[in-house]
């Protein structure tokens, strides 16, 4: 079936889900979850052979565990869908309203998206916390993975089509482009009419095709070069505490912090031990920091443009919060910044002055995700303004329809 | 100058921008109307040059129109700019926020987008309304114009580039973009890290150009064709007023209506009551309509999917609510949608049902624009679903940021 034919059956099958009342959809994740426990073999059996065939076409270690699915983790997946299922349902929230002059009654409702495209690597869990928070928020998820996680993803796409059928709903609400091929995936990017919303997952080359060839629109979920500033006015402790925690609790990930800007007045003493604790970390410092950090390799701008994610932190010292800001403008990705202070002037200013999806103080800028932000789960992290910035839970899976009564109204 | 070049210096000021306080933000647009009103001749006289090249150029009566401005308009401007400094300002509004479990204070709070892009056709008065909302939401506004207005617009910026300097801000956060060519059009679209959304406001050829090269985010103010449904428990009195008001009063508009679909139970009394309504204007019809509308010619899908923006109406009967719902959904642009009737289920399941920014009950769909939804001004009429759908006023020229307030927190 063509790009285009599928789109249209997931359009037709989206009207279904977003007219389906919330209890039917929560239905359909619960329903899918109990089943990819009770038929976990189906699933595993068809991860093994993306996994044979990953290996033999020798695929990194790093790619091959993310590939990997096992009880523990298909567990894990059930358990996502059934926590996104006992979320807040967004659609139908009046998110305003009032009476005009005329007696006009306007209100903003909120309703699903339509049809939410998500493009991905290769992860198989994807599939199903995506498609789970698509149908929470009242749409149909068209999804494109990897052609390496491609026998996982239908298995899972399975389980989760039965879940539909099993409540009521079409099947076709939640559909895989099998075809992987690039030429596919320039289609599915252009699927004007039939997209209502692409999220992408994925790192730079796909970002960068996205926005090579997408004509529809889409939130980016973009890199996390994040940056925790230790301010004059810091704790020390403190901030030796963020700073370990922001670096080195789970480097991999894109709330991680890349930079540390120590402020010229605590660098002295700050630095040294920010070095203890950082044990097994590479530093890369600037001139100035590298004076307290002996071990410190130069850092170079390109390193302060660096989302690292692994144990490398660049250092720099700066002579104000000001230049804290101007260097964060310059290099920051627009993701998730932090300040550490006990200066309360400091602290509002940087709150002010930076541009960025999420500004923290005084914590670690790893809270900066759905979950522990209060969304329950999240689709992406947005680094865009547009739409949704920062972390994107089912509500940013939705927009809203102006209703307009009035009773004989004309324009004069 | 570059357009990259520019576009580093509209970005520079656009940090002034969003830190100054409301009042001065207000106080550049009032300034800026004065200066209009004092310095009419200037702008007056580019104008007159512009006209001049235009006519020798042989545009067409409707876009010297367009292109004209006298005192009138002057004023008008001048108005506009006074109406949207004093409107709410967006910037600094608390949308939510909560404490989390673990202590962490989260808030989401309304900034500034930055730096708005423009492009517009030959309004020179697009010129003065853009920038203003721009400024009162806390933006920079980079404009791109066309080339037959590029003399006023230069007179109108130079009269906001002045109140900005008044006001202590500075002049690069109104700027225009003198240069234009197609290249450089292009290269506009596609400042990734300048503009941080792009509201095109044109024709179907401006749409056409931007989906094909814009890498920005951008919001498309696109076609309305809009519907009035007349259902079988129409008040047909009001739907007489409503469709003549809807296609009538301003049929050049984006949210006038194009067509009419008519239940069947009722077409043989409404068809030719609203014909005698609608003198003067040209019905086209399907083949059921006809029968009650003999001087009316037939009418193809190509008519039923045309925003006509004159005085012709496509009309269609349909033997249900479903068939309205699925025409609607077939060639309907997602701009406004009106049902008249005074049966509370279709009522219901119109606003329910019907996909589009708008959804009118008993109402013209004329209503649906920035002022008379209570915006007081809008920056165009988005017909996607991302970020804003239906009239941009200066909330929608806005977007969030997070702010997270610890007290040493790390994660675990």
């Amino acid at each position: 079936m063509s790009v285009e034919e599928l789109g249209r059956r997931v359009r037709a099958a989206a009207r279904a889900v977003a007219q389906a009342p919330s209890g039917t959809r929560a239905g359909v994740l619960r329903c899918a979850a109990d089943f990819l426990e009770a038929d976990s073999g189906a699933v595993l059996e068809a991860n093994r052979a993306d996994l044979d065939r990953a290996e033999a076409a020798g695929l990194p270690g790093a790619a091959l565990d993310r590939l990997a699915l096992d009880e523990r983790r298909l567990q894990s997946m059930a358990t996502g869908l059934r926590a996104v299922a006992a979320l807040a349902d967004p659609v139908g929230e009046i998110v305003d309203g009032s009476v005009r002059p005329n007696g006009l009654r306007v209100q903003r409702v909120r309703v699903p998206l339509g049809v939410v495209g998500i493009i991905y690597e290769n992860r198989p869990n994807v599939t199903s916390d995506a498609a789970g928070l698509c149908l929470k928020s009242g749409n149909a998820a068209f999804l494109r993975g990897s052609a390496s996680a491609l026998a996982s993803n239908m298995a899972v796409v399975k389980v989760l089509r039965r879940a539909l059928a099993k409540e009521g709903l079409p099947e076709d609400a939640v559909t895989l482009l099998e075809d992987t091929s690039h030429e596919a995936a320039v289609e599915f990017m252009q699927l004007r009419g039939v997209l209502d919303c692409l999220v992408p997952r994925g790192g730079r080359a796909l970002i960068a095709s996205l926005l090579e060839h997408a004509t529809v629109p889409y939130v980016l979920d973009g890199d996390g070069n994040c940056h925790v500033y230790v301010d004059a006015g810091a704790n020390l402790a403190m901030a030796e505490s963020i700073v370990a925690n922001a670096k080195t609790q789970r480097p991999g990930v894109c709330n991680a912090a890349e930079t540390v800007l120590v402020h010229a007045d605590i660098a002295p003493d700050f630095l040294p031990q920010m070095a203890r604790a950082l044990a097994g970390v590479t530093l890369l410092a600037d001139a100035r920091a590298r004076r307290y950090l002996p071990g410190a390799a130069a850092a170079s701008d390109e390193d302060f443009a660096t989302e690292f994610l692994d144990l490398t932190l660049a250092v720099g010292v700066v002579d104000s919060l000001d230049d804290a800001v101007a260097h964060i403008d310059r290099f920051g990705s627009g993701h998730s910044e932090a300040i550490v202070t006990e200066d309360l002037r400091a602290a509002d200013r940087f709150v002010r002055e930076v541009d960025a999806a999420a500004v923290v103080v005084n914590a670690s800028t790893r809270f900066v995700d759905g979950s522990e932000l209060g969304l329950g789960a999240e689709v992406g992290i947005s680094t865009q303004k547009l739409h949704a910035r920062g972390p994107m839970g089912p509500r940013e899976l939705t927009c809203v329809k102006w209703v307009v009564r009035g009773d004989g109204h004309v324009r004069t």
